[in-house]
């Protein structure tokens, strides 16, 4: 799957092009490190952003592979999205940058925009496939150790897939670039790391006595994204199962 | 500035009313700790979502505040904003909710929509007054830390205003609301806390010799957001000067 991406007109980077990342590889890493995608839609004359959880299958049945976001089937935006032209995008803050300047102060980041058609997933097995997909993105390997889900709360959930053909890519890193005059006049300038943290898992207080942190569970606590000078992060995403 | 939040149809949560917060500190408190926003603006017939970096002055010019966002003065969705409506959405990401099924998984985080036309500011002072807001809210105290931005990068900056008036936030947090039966039939359930974590500062490697870390980035580092079971967040936004 690591092909080129190929941006059309309308996700071909304009501005920053030295920042456009022409490579599915990159892309799918980034979308495996992502838990929240914001989705744009189309609602009346005006568009919409809502934050969501999805996940991806590079080997979906839409071209380019699959990007799946699911809702409440009574949800507006949903209905809104299905067959229409959405967005989804996906980015992570890795740093603040204190340039010499605040012309040059900006973040160190990594954002994925991928525009497509929405379609709504009406084929059972890969409705559900999509929901454990989501869980799994979450939390890998929970799905497989939880009941199947019901009919009835196959039929409250939604799933819309937007194929990940046209997608772009954009990242900095690094520290700040700056005018030599602010440089030589000894203002100080560097970069702050930001990473995200899972923290240790806080059992529910309903939980029968005796039970202890499943597998799967404790190997997502202390994931590290990205890794920084402070320490690597452990195994991140233990394979199902 | 504490008044509640007045959503019109477009801004009124319709799925999960019980997670509105109709409250505007509640509002200003996930804008002072979110980073970036997602921008959603209309480029043609479809919907483009961008991450940005931003600030709000809860005093400014706009119907309830303003929320400020900047970009190249060449950039497409820039051009394809002003005077239009948009979205500009902030989202938080506090946990990751392990139910004891597929369906009952879900996220722990705060949200909030903000809808309103896009205003392209063209005042000098109230440019340079967003611009400053932008820098601070990256790194409290830092901008006036640094020269006057020049007239050729004013120039090349443009500043989006739009209006805090039209907001939504949703929240959630805490662990799961499973099926009864799923809990007594022994599955573990309970949430894995997220946060935002700041790292040690990395100078530029062009620093000149013998220059320290200021004030206002140390005192950026080690910001942990939200602040967890795991030892509580140092101060995160000194005043400046």
């Amino acid at each position: 799957m690591n092909v080129a991406l190929e941006p059309t007109d309308r996700t071909r980077i304009r501005r920053g092009r030295n920042r456009a990342v022409p490579d599915r590889a990159a892309l799918l890493a980034l979308l495996a490190d992502g838990l929240v995608a914001h989705l744009g839609v189309t609602v009346g004359d005006h568009p919409v952003v809502l934050p969501t959880a999805y996940a991806v299958d590079p080997g979906g049945p839409d071209e380019g592979g699959t990007l799946y976001v699911h809702g409440s089937v009574a949800a507006t935006w949903l209905r809104s999205s299905e067959g229409a032209t959405v967005c989804v995008t996906v980015t992570e803050l890795d740093g603040l940058v204190a340039g010499r300047s605040a012309f040059h102060h900006s973040m160190n980041y990594r954002s994925a925009v991928v525009i497509g058609r929405a379609r709504l997933v009406d084929d059972a097995d890969e409705h559900r496939h999509a929901l454990d997909l989501i869980v799994d993105h979450m939390i890998p390997g929970r799905a497989a150790t939880l009941r199947p889900s019901s009919r009835k709360e196959l039929a409250a959930t939604a799933v819309l897939a937007v194929p990940l053909h046209e997608a772009s890519m954009k990242a900095r890193a690094g520290g700040p670039v700056d005018e030599p005059e602010d440089v030589v006049a000894g203002v100080w300038g560097g970069h702050l790391p930001v990473c995200r943290v899972v923290d240790d898992a806080v059992p529910a207080s309903d939980n029968l006595p005796g039970l202890s942190v499943p597998a799967d569970v404790a190997a997502r606590t202390r994931w590290r994204t990205p890794p920084t000078a402070r320490g690597p992060a452990p195994a991140a995403s233990p394979s199902p199962g």
